[in-house]
C-alpha cells in the first residue's frame, strides 16, 4: 500500500485546495536533457507511484517519459522517453506527445496523450508494468487536446473527455465526451460543458479543458478542469471542478464560479508561459479524506496542492455556477 | 433507365471539363424563401433522379431540402427542408444543415452533411425513398467539413473522407479518411492528402476538401475535391481531382497540379461569395463514358459541367504533382 | 405637392420590396469630380424634393453634396460640397463626412452625417433652404456611425439611435438610442437592437445599423436598416426593418428573420465595395400606401426599390424573429 | 484633518515619484472573495481616508467595493460590493465595475468607473457617506474607459475625461473631454491628448488614459496617465502627467516626455497582468507639498508612490513633449 | 518604325486617360497553359514591339514569357517561359517570376520583375533579342516587389525604384529608390513617396508601387504608379502619377491627389482579384504627344488606356497633393 | 592587453554555457536617463574593453552610447548618445538606433546597429577611437534588423549577415549573408540559415538573427545566434550557435538543435519583454580557451555567460539537426 502524499493545510489558510510549502516538486532540469517538465500524470503503482512526464528538451520537444516514487513527491524519471510498440494497430506514428494522463482499467493503465499527428490529436497507450508500452490508434481526427480517460466503462463502453482545438494557440474550447467499445472506434460524441460567459466567470471564459481522470464520488465524477481567460497580455491557465452525473456524464450537476486554484505563486507566474496553472492528475483517498493535486506551473516545472475531498465537494456544491 | 444529363464539348473548346451553357440550372431564388441555392447532391433514383439540396433561405439559415428532377438538369425541390427522423441514435440535434452529398450504399442512400452541432462537424443520414430520412450519430467531434462517404464498404467496413476544420472561416485544411464498421463508431483516422506548396500548386494552397462521392474506377476511386487559394481579396476555389488507390484509399496514386475548373464565368465570379467553384456531386456513365458535375458557383447558384471520364482519368494522370 | 417616385411591382414577382428598373438612378460619375454617389438622403422640398448626398470624389475623400429633384429620381447634384457654417457652435472641424439623412422637424431639416473628428462620430446641422447649412456640436464621442434622428421630439426630447462602432472596418456593431433636451448634450443611452446568433439570422449576425429616418405608422416607428454578415470573402450587407415602440422607441415590437433587400443585381455585387445594398433613406405616403427606398450599392451607385406600406408591416409582423 | 500618507525620498534616489517601501499595500487577498484588488480610489473622508475599491473576485467578476482607513495606507474594505440605488435614473444596469475614482464637488463625492452596459462605458454616482450609493444615467454610448471627473465645475459646468475604446483589449486610446449642465447629458466633446508618435515618447504611443482626479495647480490642472506601449510580449503600462489649461482644459500646456513611473518592481512586473502600473488616484497636500499616488500594480496588488507638488511640476515642465 | 497604339477619346469623355474600347486586349486563357496574363511590359523592338508577360498557369504558378507584336495590341505570346542562362551570376534560383518591367539602356534590353527567392525580391536580367535572356543577381535582400530601373542612369549610376514588402499580402508599402555603380551591388538608398493619409488621398493611403519605367519629360520623370485602399471587402488598386525631379529622382515635384484610373469596368471589378487596375508599362511619343498605359486587370487580363502626354503632365500639376 | 573577464564553471554545473553569479553586470538605471540597457556590444580596447551600448531612456526612445571598460564586467557608459558625424555620406538620418554591434576590421573599428530610416534597416558607423563616430549609407532597405559584420573580408569582400524583417514585431525571420566591395554598395544575397521546423527544433521555429560577430575558428565561423519560439504568452529568446564555413560562410556546417541558454533566471524571465535572453557579442581568446557572452537580459539589463571553446565547438557538432 503506498504511503499517501500530503501537507496539512497552513494554520492560517482557509482554502479549499492548498499548495505543497516545497513547490516546485520537479525542477526544469530534473533530467540532463529537461527545458521543462510539467503537465504530467502520476497513478498508485505497486507499493509507491509511477508516473507519465511531459520532458520538453532543451531543443523544445516535447515528448513523454515514465517515472516513479515512493512518496509520490520525490520522482525519479527516466532519462529517456517511452518508446511505444504496436498495440491495436501499426500505426503509430507521432511527431511529439504531451500532456499526458494515466488511468487503470480493468487490467491495465491506460495513457492517453495529446499526439502529433498532421497536428494535435489524443494518443492511447497501453501499459502494465510502465516498462513496455503499447500505442493504440489515435481517437480522433486531429485537431484535439486534453483527452481523459474515465476509469471504468460506462454503460459497458470506454468513455473520453476531449477538447476539440484548431492547429495553433487555440483561442476557443469546450469539454466534449466520446464512447468506444473497443478502445478503437469512437462514436456518440456530446458536448459536456462550454466556455462561460465573460459576464458570469470570466476565468473560464475563453477555452477549458479537462484535467485529472475523473473520481467517482457519492455525489458523480469528481473532474477538476482548467479554464482560461485572455488578457491584454495572454492566457491566464486557472483550475475549477465538476461534478458530473455518474452514468450520464454529459451532465453537468455543479460546477465551480470561482477557481479553485489561480497563478499567485512565483514559480507559476514566471517561466516559459508565465501565469499558468494546469492539473493533470490527481491522488485521492475516500477513506482518508485526502486529495493531492499534480499540476504543470507556467509550463515550467511541476507543483502540488491538497485538499480534502469532501470540503472540495461541499465547496463545489456551494459555488456552482 | 435514367437519360444521363450531357451536353457535347463546344467545337473550339480543348477543355477536359466544360460548362453546361445554360448555366446556371438552379436560380437562387428557385424556391419561394432561398437567397441562394448551391453545393448540393444528386443521385439516379428510380427512371430519373433525386437530389439533397442546400438551400439558404433570406434569413441565411441553411438547411438541406430533397428534390427531383426526370432529367437531371431540371429539378423539382421541395419548399420545406427535410425533417430527420431518429435513425441510430435519439440525439438529432442540428443547428444547421449544408454541403450535402448523398450515395447509395447496399440497400439504402446514405447523406452526409455538414451538421451544426455546437459547430460544424459531419451529419450521417439515410433514406430509402427521398421522403423519411432517418439522422444517425454524428460521425466526428466539432470542427469537421466536407464529408464524403465511398459508395461501397473497403475491407469490410464504411468509409469517410473528412476535413478537420476550425469553428470559422477556417484557414487551412486537410482530407483525412475514416472507417466504421457500423456507421457509429469512427476510427482509423489516416491523412490523404494535404495542401500542396506555393510554389508547386497554388490554387490548392491554402485548403482542400472532397467533393463529390469517390468514383471507382479501373485506375483506382476518381476523387474531384476543391481547393482554395488565399488571395489578398479573399479565397478563391477551384476544382481539382485525385486518384486515390482502391484498396487503400489513403494511398494518393495521381494528383492534378493544375485545376480543372476555375471561376471565370460571370455567375461564378459575382454572387454572396465570390470566386467559388465548389463541386459536391457527380453523375457518371462507365458505358456511356460520361460524367456529370455539379458544382455551386459563388456560394449562390448550382451550375454543371461535363467531361468524358476517360479523358478525365488521362488528364489527371498526365498533369500529376 | 411633390410627385411621388414610383414603379408598379413587376407582374412576375411576389416581393415586398422590388427595385426600380432602371436602377442605378444616380451614377458613379454623375458629378465631374466624383468616384461614387452613394448612401444618400432625400425629403420632400417645395414641390419637388431635396437631398443630401455622399460623393466620394476621385481622391476618395468622401464629403456630403446637396441636391435637387423634381421627380425623386432624376437629381441635379450640386458640384461643390456643403459649406458649414456655424450653428450651435464654433466647434465645425470635419476631416470628412459620409451616409447622411435628413430629415424635418418642427421648422427646420436636420441632417446628421459620419462626421471626422478624431475619427468617425456624428455630425449634425439644419438648414432651412438646402442652400445655408449650420453646423451643431457632434452628438458623441467618436468612434460612432449612422446617427439617424427621429422625425419629431420623443416625450419632448430629440432622439437619435446610433451604431457606436471603432476606428477602422468595425466587425460588429449594434442599434442604439439617445435623447438630448436641445440638440447639445445627449444622454440616457439606451441599447435598442442588437446582432443575432448566426443560428437565427446569419445576415444580419456580425452588425448592424439604422437606415431610413424612422416612419411614424399605426403599428410604431418603422425602421429599416441593414445587417451585415462577415462572409470568408468579406461582409455582405442586406436591407431589413422593424417596428419600434411609439413612445419607447428603445422597444423593439418586431424585426425581420429574413433579410428584404439582398445583394442579387450585379450593380449591387460589383463595384468598389462588392455585395452591398445600403438604405439611408425613404419616402412614404400614408394615402397612396407607398414607400420609395432609396439604398447605396456596391458603395459606388445609388439604388431604389419600391414597396406599399400595408405590405411592407405585414411583412414584418409576419416573419419576425 | 486626516494624516496626510507619507515616507521621504530614499537617500540614494533622485527619483522624483519613489515608490513606498512596504509596497503593495493591499494584497490580492486582502478581501475573502478577492483574486486582486488594484485601480481603485481614494479621497480624504472625515478624520481618514474612504475610497473606492476595484476588487475581481475568484470568478474574475470585476466590481466596486468601499473601503476605509485612518491613515491611507491601511485599509479596511468592506467584504460586499456596493449596491447602488437609482440616482437620477431607473436605468442602473450593471454587468460590471472597474477602475473607479472619486471626487468630492459642492455637496457630495461622485464616483465614476468603467460600466458594463452592452459593453464598458462610463457609469455616475454619487455618495454622501460612503454607505449609500445612487446610480446616475451612463455618461456615454458604449465603448468607452477611464472616465475622470475634475473636482469643481468648469465655466458653470460639470467636465470628464474619458478614453474612446471598443469593446475588447484595446489596441488604441486617446484622452478627451466632455462637459455636462447636469450630471445627465454630456456634449462639448473635445479631444484633450492623442498618443505620441514611437519615435517622440514610445511608452505612450499605443494608448493612453486619465488616472487620478486633476489637481488645481498655479499652473493649471495637474493630470497623471497612464501611457502603453505594446511590445512583442504585451501591453505595458506606464505613469506619465501633464498639465492642463485651468480654463480650457483641452488645451495641453506640458506633458512628459519621459514616464515618471514604470513597472520595475516584481509586483509590478508579475502578475495577472505582468508589467502594469496604473494610476487612479492621488491625495495631495499644497501646504506640505505632497502628493500621495495610488497605483494599481501588474492588474493584482494596489500600491503607493510619492512625490513633491512643486518637483512634480517642475519635473513636468522640463521633461515636456 | 512601329506604328504607335492609339485609340482618340470618345467624344462624350473629359477623362485624361481612357479605356481602349475592346479591352481587354489579352484575355486569361490566350495562351494554352494559362490561367491569367497582366501585370505584363512591351517595349518598342524592332519594326513593332515585344513584351514580357505575367502568365499564371492553370497550378496558379507564376511566370514570365516573351511575347511579340506588329501593332502592341494584337499579341502573340510564347506558350513557354523565359529560360534563363547565367549572366553576372551562377546563382540563378528563381521559386517564380512575376510583374515584369522591361526597359532599354545604353545597349540591351533590361527586365526587372519580382522573383522568388526565399519570398519576393527583385529578379534583374538583359535581353538583346528577347530570345536569350541572362539573369543577374537579384538587387535586394527578400522581401520587396515592383522594382523599376529607370530608363538611363543618374549621375553615371544605374537607377532603381522598389517597395519593401513582407512575405505576404504586404498591408503596407512606400517606393524607394537604390543605386548600383554596376547593376550586381545596390547602395545609397533614399524614401521617393510614402502612402498618403486616409484624410488626403485614400485611394492611396494603404500601399503605392511604382508602374511602368518611369518617362523623361521636360517637367521630369513622368512616373505611373499604383496606390491600394483597404476596403472592408478587400484591396481596391487604382493608376496616379507623380513627376520626380530630373537629377535627384528622390525628388518628388508633383503627385496627384486623384487617382487617374480606378476599377470601374466589370474586367476590372470582377476576376480572381476584384477591383485591380495595375500598370506595368507604357509607351510613349514625344512627338506625337500619345501615352498608351498597359495594365493588369483584376489580376486576369490586360488592358490599354490612352492619354496625351502633355495633358497627363498638366493633369499631374494642376491636381497635385 | 586585457584581462579576459572570467568566472570559472560552478562545482554542480555541466552546462556548456554558465552565468556569471553576479549577473546582470549592468542594471536598467546605470545611467540617469535610462529604462533599460542591453542586448550591447563590446569589443578588446586599448589595456582594457570598449562598447557600444543600447539604452533606452524612459520616453523609451532607443539610442547606443559608448563605454568602457578596465575589466569588461564593470562598465562606465557615456550619459549622452554617440552624435554622428558623416563617413561615407551625407545621409545619416536615423528615427533611432539599437541593437549594435562591434568589430574591428584592418585599421578602424566599425559598428552596425538598427537605425530607423522609415522603417528599422541596418546602420553602418566606423570609429578609430570611441569618441568620433562616422555614419556611413545605411547597407539596405528597410525592413532589415541583427545586421552582423564578419571580423575580416571573405574574398575581398566585406561580408555581413543581417535578418529581413517587416515594420512591426516581425512574426518570421532568416539570417541572410550580403557582399560589399566598398562598405556603400551591397549585393550577392544568400540565405545561410532558417527557421527550423516546430518537430525538430521548436525554440527557433519562428524566427532567427545572427548574435554576436563571428569568431574564427578551426572549424569554421562560430556563430552565436539568437532564436524565437511563439508561444500563446508570446515570444521566448534563447541562444543557439551554428559553424560556418570559412570561405563560403553561406554553408552552415552545424547547428545546434538545443538551445545553449535560455531564459530561466529571474531577470531573464520578469522585465519590459519578458524570456528574453539575446546575445550581442561575446570576447574571446584561443589562448585561454575561453569565450565570454554579452547578451541581453528581458530587455531590460545586461548579463553574461562563459564558456570554454573547445567545448563549445565539440557541443555545437554533437548536438548537430
Amino acid at each position: 500500500m503506498s504511503k499517501f502524499p500530503w501537507q496539512d493545510r497552513p494554520e492560517n489558510s482557509n482554502d479549499v485546495l492548498w499548495r505543497y510549502d516545497e513547490n516546485p516538486i520537479i525542477d526544469r532540469y530534473a533530467i540532463p536533457t529537461s527545458n521543462s517538465i510539467f503537465n504530467s500524470a502520476v497513478v498508485p503503482f505497486e507499493d509507491g507511484y509511477a508516473g507519465v512526464f511531459r520532458c520538453d528538451n532543451k531543443a523544445v520537444q516535447m515528448n513523454i517519459f515514465a517515472g516513479f516514487s515512493k512518496d509520490g513527491i520525490n520522482w525519479d524519471i527516466n532519462h529517456e522517453p517511452i518508446q511505444m510498440k504496436a498495440g491495436n494497430t501499426q500505426m503509430i506514428d507521432s511527431d511529439y506527445k504531451y500532456d499526458p494522463r494515466v488511468t487503470f482499467i480493468e487490467d491495465r493503465y491506460w495513457v492517453t496523450w495529446c499526439n502529433g499527428y498532421h497536428g494535435p490529436t489524443i494518443g492511447i497507450a497501453y501499459t502494465f508494468d510502465f516498462k513496455e508500452f503499447f500505442q493504440c490508434e489515435n481517437a480522433f481526427l486531429p485537431f484535439n487536446r486534453n483527452g481523459v480517460l474515465f476509469p471504468q466503462k460506462i454503460n459497458g463502453k470506454y468513455a473520453m473527455l476531449s477538447r476539440p482545438s484548431d492547429n495553433g494557440h487555440t483561442p476557443f474550447g469546450d469539454i466534449y465526451i466520446s464512447y468506444s467499445p473497443d478502445m478503437k472506434y469512437w462514436g456518440e460524441h456530446r458536448c459536456v460543458m462550454k466556455v462561460t460567459p465573460f459576464e458570469d466567470s470570466a476565468w473560464q471564459c475563453t477555452k477549458i479543458g479537462a484535467g485529472p481522470v475523473p473520481i467517482l464520488t457519492d455525489e458523480g465524477w469528481l473532474l477538476f478542469y482548467h479554464g482560461v481567460i485572455n488578457t491584454c497580455n495572454g492566457f491566464r491557465y486557472s483550475v475549477g471542478a465538476a461534478i458530473l452525473d455518474v452514468n450520464e456524464p454529459d451532465k453537468v450537476k455543479y460546477r465551480t464560479q470561482p477557481y479553485m486554484l489561480g497563478p499567485a505563486e512565483m514559480y507559476e507566474m514566471a517561466g516559459d508561459v508565465p501565469n499558468v496553472v494546469f492539473p493533470c492528475a490527481a491522488l485521492h483517498s475516500h477513506e482518508e479524506n485526502k486529495l493531492a493535486l499534480y499540476y504543470g506551473a507556467a509550463d515550467t516545472v511541476t507543483a502540488m496542492a491538497f485538499g480534502h475531498l469532501t470540503e472540495i465537494i461541499d465547496f463545489i456544491k456551494k459555488n456552482s455556477l
